[in-house]
């Protein structure tokens, strides 16, 4: 009944429109990088972008469906990945941690992920996302490389890169985030390198 | 006005005993775990322990005190590093990640350090938890066994082992859910080792 044709009808100034789902799109991406997945629902959405919420569940269909298409990915580690693997394998590792801090000292780049990462912890739509646009991605240019257990090696690289983020921007730890860059960068550039091209089976420990 | 004598002596039927502490922290903690520190007021814990917010007040003060209190920390992995760096210091990096994998991998800690970890990406008073209580400890077990940067190298030791906890436990990566302990270990111990008690400063990428 919500989004029926007669509901769409009776939707705000904007419906009818070719930027109504923009506007609306422009208003969820605000409300769930400031309030974050659970702050922020339908209605208040189309509240803000002064539709009618029957008109939010014709375009968008759930809350999920919103949210996945309102917070896209801002940084896509695969296109830095790939280039670093063609041009010089054996510092690809370095070349993903310069990339990460590099987008998450950005401010607006920050902020996106960040909302990204908030709800990754507590809502399945957000994990998906973190699964399959980064991990994912990460693992396919693995595998087009020709790397061995691209999946495995994708998922070790994405527990060091979310670990920096945590330590750095999120948890705040002192000593991290009072490093510099390039110390930052001999600290994990070897591990995410090993992750990436590195032997990972050799016995632990002994 | 709200922790004054008067609002004490209306309170509920616990009131006055030594049990009324213990059961509004048993409340407290059900709560803080079931649904976030955000999802947990003075008042709903109040009602589950059968006491008057008032006197949840004026033991605790605020929700931050109800939380420090309330959600401790179930496993504290100084404890096993310590034994770990006098016993066999090069095997400390894989038995800090075994200790963590038994840790998560148990249902009690799991579920409390679940809600630590979470309320950890938007509380700081669980921000603040995990900066004292894991990174802090961990840096001070490694001053005291006389390892240099003790602060550096215990924040570059949480990052990975938060990264471990994110990929497995939280957003569950599904390579990592997979693979065994033996995997987890001969990935994880080499990077936690050279953190703990390795080169940190060489060159990264050439």
């Amino acid at each position: 009944m919500m989004n029926s044709p007669v509901a769409i009808r009776r939707a705000g100034r904007r419906s009818g429109n070719s930027g109504t789902r923009e506007a609306i799109l422009a208003a969820a991406r605000g409300q769930f990088i400031a309030t974050g997945f659970r702050g922020t629902t339908i209605r208040s959405v189309a509240k803000a972008a002064g539709v009618d919420p029957a008109l939010v569940l014709h375009f968008f269909r759930t809350k999920d469906g919103l949210f996945v298409e309102a917070v896209r990915l801002p940084i896509n580690p695969a296109t830095p990945l790939r280039e670093a693997l063609e041009r010089a394998p054996d510092s690809a590792g370095p070349a993903l941690v310069e990339f990460l801090l590099e987008a998450w000292d950005s401010e607006d780049t920050n902020r996106t992920m960040l909302a990204i990462v908030r709800s990754a912890m507590t809502e399945e739509v957000a994990s998906k996302m973190v699964r399959e646009q980064i991990v994912g991605a990460v693992a396919q240019v693995l595998a087009a490389c020709g790397i061995d257990q691209p999946e495995y090696r994708a998922a070790l690289v994405a527990t060091q890169m979310a670990g920096i983020v945590l330590g750095r921007y999120v948890v705040a730890i002192h000593a991290l985030v009072e490093a510099d860059r390039s110390e930052i960068l001999a600290a994990f550039g070897p591990t995410i390198q090993r992750y990436l091209t590195g032997a990972l089976h050799q016995e632990a420990g002994t």
